[in-house]
């Protein structure tokens, strides 16, 4: 039984030739699921704006933004020399990369931007301009095609009547499409399996309740939105059977960065032997880095916790608060980690994958 | 030193005679930290309605109102004999009785109030009726006391420097006066020893952050508002000394009922090796049930979770939610309970109090 799942041909962000020039189109997921508003960047100030403001979110959907960013943004430069070309892409490189400090995916697909433009020195200009284009959406295609890897390594773990426990936003919205931890859930149900899903509400941000609810109920799938707060108590239940993830960076051993909480979540898995799995594409690995103690944690705005949406103050004015974005988990927490490369346990990635430039 | 703290004087919950009659004066918490609303109920239906509400919630709080709204309800009873007094009497109780089903404390003093009814057969209605207002007074009056001799067991265990992380709000508001386990802060605070706390927002309904915080702002004590998913990236920090939560309900074996959210808490503090101590009178304590599993659990409106104070809405509409109020936190899990007898292992409890007609 294969269900329509036409949700899934969803893309968050776009590369699109209007009449008047490129743009990068964005969903504006910080207003989702309320409003469904699509945002033209015609500059790449505005796409590092995106990213920064959470219209764009999810490591690799922050990847591909960031691809899309350099393209766009190289447009306008009218250099007739390679070197003069290359000075002026340095500012909107920066721009880009000042975003967001976690998620490696941004720095993979800058860093793939740029081999492409030394890679190419010897053309005009306008040629590296055009393959600065098909270089990002290449990314973008190169992605759904990883999540749908990712997807089908990952149901083999999936038995019809699971119930899985997920956290943040990890679908079709925090990636070129499809997802991946919750792509590996799509992959399932697409495969016929009846499967439950847990949603973390994910604080402050709330991920979980806006965006994975909203595109768990486009796909019919059946899903439950709890706090934060409850999952240990759905654990010791005996009622979750699996938890999937995403990740933002992943050290060489196995340590993995992703949204705040989900440490919290490995360990109360551990608690209740109940397995827990990190899907990543193997670009989200950051071989450079030993171990999780090294990946850079972005602390935001405090307000993100004390206004709700900005629109609700939660708290008294003038309080101390914390508002880090990620936490990380530690590989023995981690009973594998998905890529479209296959499953692996966290201490064979880097002699199973560290030799590959990914 | 002894620092000033006139924020303690504060009670939520007074039985108060109007120029119109008796009413009882609630702090309508559900408003805080915006607002700061009295609402005078006339009748116990309103009184009722305030504990279903949450204008006043916390255990030993929602007792005393019981209390006061039996003393409230049987003021306008015009019976000549004790038995129509008693069977007047039933309804007003019931009412009482359906609020809330998971603290103990509730049935604790409806059953107080009771058994001095029973225990004044013999005298004329009208002293029936003084004589449960009086009760209801010594109920609130000696909850304070209590909340002062957990604050001096349990401030004990406080070392001049410590972080304490906190779940939910335990302080003057949850009680008559003081609180448990934010009491026993205020007493280390007020012994001159200097502490740092992490407070829990505690969704859905967010007790820490309208309630907790605001109370650690009146007492200037620093305070570092977190979401509940933060705490096991706080605790792995190495940053928290101790974790101090309330109770709802404590079963004969130690097991404790309390805000959801609590269980993951203690979780993640024997991962990390943090003592968990629970705060609570011995009121809280359920001898007549052998363990966690058979404490009632509260589920409640969903809505607490979708709407943000009924404001905003953080999911889309039509999706399941799951909405238990308190989770089950087992023994093991638990250093020591403190209470107005002193800090008992959980296993301790039955022999050591379990004589006592609590």
């Amino acid at each position: 039984m294969r269900k329509e799942l036409e949700h899934l041909m969803l893309s968050p962000i776009e590369w699109h030739m209007a009449a008047d020039g490129p743009v990068v189109r964005m969903l504006d997921q910080s207003r989702l699921p309320h409003e469904v508003v699509w945002i033209d960047c015609r500059d790449h100030q505005t796409v590092a704006k995106g990213i920064k403001e959470l219209w764009v979110r999810g490591a690799p959907a922050i990847g591909i933004a960031a691809a899309m960013g350099v393209a766009l943004g190289v447009q306008p430069i009218r250099a007739t020399h390679y070197e003069e070309f290359a000075r002026q892409l340095k500012p909107i490189r920066d721009t880009l990369a000042a975003t967001r400090p976690t998620a490696v995916n941004l720095f993979w697909a800058l860093n793939r931007m740029n081999n492409v433009v030394q890679h190419h020195k010897g053309q005009p200009v306008e040629t590296i301009k055009s393959i600065l284009i098909k270089e990002a959406q290449a990314i973008h295609e190169e992605d759904v095609q990883r999540n749908r890897a990712m997807g089908d390594h990952g149901a083999e773990l999936i038995r019809s009547g699971d119930a899985i426990l997920t956290h943040c936003n990890t679908g079709a919205l925090a990636t070129g499409g499809h997802g991946t931890a919750l792509g590996v859930i799509f992959t399932a149900w697409e495969n016929g399996k009846q499967v439950k899903v847990f949603v973390d509400e994910t604080r402050p941000v709330l991920q979980g309740a806006r965006l994975t609810m909203w595109e768990l109920q486009q796909n019919k799938i059946p899903a439950t939105l709890i706090t934060d707060s409850m999952a240990g108590a759905f654990m010791k239940k005996g009622v979750i059977r699996l938890c999937l993830v995403g990740a933002d960076r992943i050290a060489a051993n196995g340590d993995t960065a992703n949204k705040i909480g989900t440490y919290s979540v490995a360990v109360l898995a551990k608690a209740h032997k109940i397995p827990f799995y990190v899907t990543a594409p193997t670009s989200t690995i950051d071989f450079s880095i030993a171990n999780g103690d090294k990946i850079p944690i972005e602390e935001r705005n405090p307000d993100e916790v004390t206004n709700v949406f900005g629109k609700v103050r939660i708290a008294p004015n003038n309080v101390d608060v914390a508002n880090p974005a990620f936490d990380v988990t530690p590989a023995k927490y981690i009973t594998g980690i998905i890529t479209e490369a296959g499953i692996f346990k966290p201490g064979e990635l880097k002699r199973k994958l560290g030799g590959k430039k990914t």
